[in-house]
């Protein structure tokens, strides 16, 4: 799936919306020729419906422009990514659990709701893209872009392009099977990397511990009420405050999570790895343990080492407009290639 | 490592020479434009210094001249495969086991002995060319070539072009960690993937067979006297025949190589993958149960299933003249992008 549309025949507007579309929420924003973001706009996500979502998302493009105090006429064009199995060529999102959509014809929507040319993308597409374009991963003709979060998946920029496979799986890491003896992922296989790595799983360790009696106070001392839900934040704060059973359950996951990252060196071997995602804050314990467990199978494989350090991983810069910089990184992306 | 030299500087001569340089044998031949070869040539590799090895090299070059009846002015570019870590721009060969080579300037050595502009790849690259331009692979934009043998390495096709990645190392699937109890790798790893499933995997396994006692009369024919080494051979024709033992092995390689598959799947995301090197001729018992234990995993995964069949894996095409037309192949993909 490649695509290469020719966004410079929509007159001499050069202004950019890039929107990102989670799950709760939809943030939008102009996005400049040096990835800065200006008109920020956030507002809830209606997934009622296919359609409510898509009037939310037009909402947000026209918020970014009162909020910018920018016309139509001024826009180029608008990218957006989405949290899903995305056909850019076409422009339909097959598939997005987060927003309960299947084959939903966004592009053509969209335009017709605006009248401006847009773009989409899976949001880790995006934010390979975004972090090549202006962040860690700038000036590296080959990078992979691995997100944590609820999720694990990874894109690759191949030869300073985005890469998405024949049938838009390429870097989908999450669903790799690494013990057959794991848990049920969300996709419904047992002992994919996402169901032994990815918040939830973490935050089931630490729920398992509980309910076993083996959790220690700190770990219960994060919850503010017994009946709150325990989620990855929680396990990274015990452990930040010196809890070794939230330690354990964090190396383990980062164990699974740098036996990914040498799938990814030994089929893409990149120049390096950006992690980004919300468990990959330059803070979290979660990255530190990825570092340590990445450096050990470095040193033990002696294809690998010599050839790179564990200073492959980097954390991913863009923070908060992460996801505003990737979706309009699609549309700055189609300017340096045009 | 991206490699764009222009070879038509080289006056009208259009003749392309393969070379195909392999541990023990040197095999060499005029390639044409449809993949077509002849003036093959076969000589031992001397690999007693790099300097005799080159000087075998040259030999087969000449050779192919005088059996083809053509003069070094007919010849346009001469490409090499060769079995191990190659820098193809700066035309150096970094590492060779087979050939005992550490930092030979192969290129610069053979313009200078033969006056012809030359080319090197690293063998498996150029399998993956050779069948993406005259094999399985023809048409297919996103190809990824897996090589069985005594060694097992993929190279992809991405965007029509191969893909070595930043260090050469894309695609070395080989060493990738499959199961921390496993064997020692020849690499000095623990558990990689070519010591769970390559040739040497199943004749050791065979062998370890032998010596516990439990192999049955129809393995152990196959040897001709005691003292002969076991092969991958020996175990696939001992299961052709029915022998139950060395069908468990194959099935077992077969299990880890679908799980070899798997990282290809989701990370370069092929059209289809193509399986050549010595196990994986068409009638190899190890083919059959690598498309069985595809499917298998195919249907357990959600993600993948829907998206593709296990009519992914195609057997290679280029039989015999693999090494050479895979070698010439170099040049003649470099043809086509100029």
């Amino acid at each position: 799936m490649e695509q290469n549309r020719d966004f410079s025949s929509h007159g001499n507007a050069s202004l950019i919306i890039g929107v990102d579309v989670g799950g709760t929420k939809i943030a939008a924003g102009l996005v400049d020729r040096d990835g800065q973001v200006s008109g920020r706009v956030k507002i809830p996500t209606d997934t009622s419906h296919p359609a409510k979502t898509l009037q939310a998302i037009a909402d947000a493009i026209s918020g970014v422009m009162q909020e910018a105090v920018v016309s139509a006429a001024q826009i180029k064009a608008i990218g957006l990514g989405i949290p899903g199995i995305v056909d850019p060529v076409r422009g339909t999102c097959l598939f997005s659990a987060n927003l309960g959509w299947e084959n939903v014809a966004v592009q053509d929507w969209l335009e017709q709701a605006t009248g401006l040319p847009c773009a989409i993308e899976n949001d880790v597409s995006a934010g390979a893209l975004g972090e090549s374009l202006y962040g860690a991963g700038q000036g590296q003709r080959q990078m992979v872009y691995l997100s944590l979060g609820t999720g694990i998946a990874a894109r690759a920029i191949i030869n300073g392009q985005l890469y998405n496979g024949a049938h838009g799986m390429a870097g989908e890491i999450g669903h790799l099977m690494c013990d057959p003896t794991g848990p049920r992922c969300r996709c419904g296989a047992i002992g994919c990397l996402e169901a032994l790595a990815a918040g939830p799983a973490l935050a089931e360790a630490a729920q398992q511990k509980i309910q076993d009696g083996s959790a220690s106070p700190l770990l219960l001392k994060q919850l503010q009420h017994p009946e709150e839900q325990m989620r990855a934040e929680h396990v990274f704060a015990a452990a930040a405050l010196g809890d070794s059973v939230a330690h354990q359950i964090i190396q383990r996951a980062a164990r699974y999570l740098a036996y990914g990252l040498s799938f990814l060196v030994f089929t893409y071997d990149p120049q390096c790895i950006v992690i980004g995602g919300g468990l990959a804050t330059e803070q979290s314990p979660l990255m530190t343990a990825i570092h340590q467990e990445t450096a050990r199978w470095i040193a033990q494989s002696p294809v690998a080492r010599g050839r790179i350090g564990a200073d492959i991983i980097r954390p991913a810069r863009l923070q908060q407009d992460a996801g505003i910089v990737g979706a309009g990184a699609l549309i700055l992306a189609q300017e340096r290639t045009q």
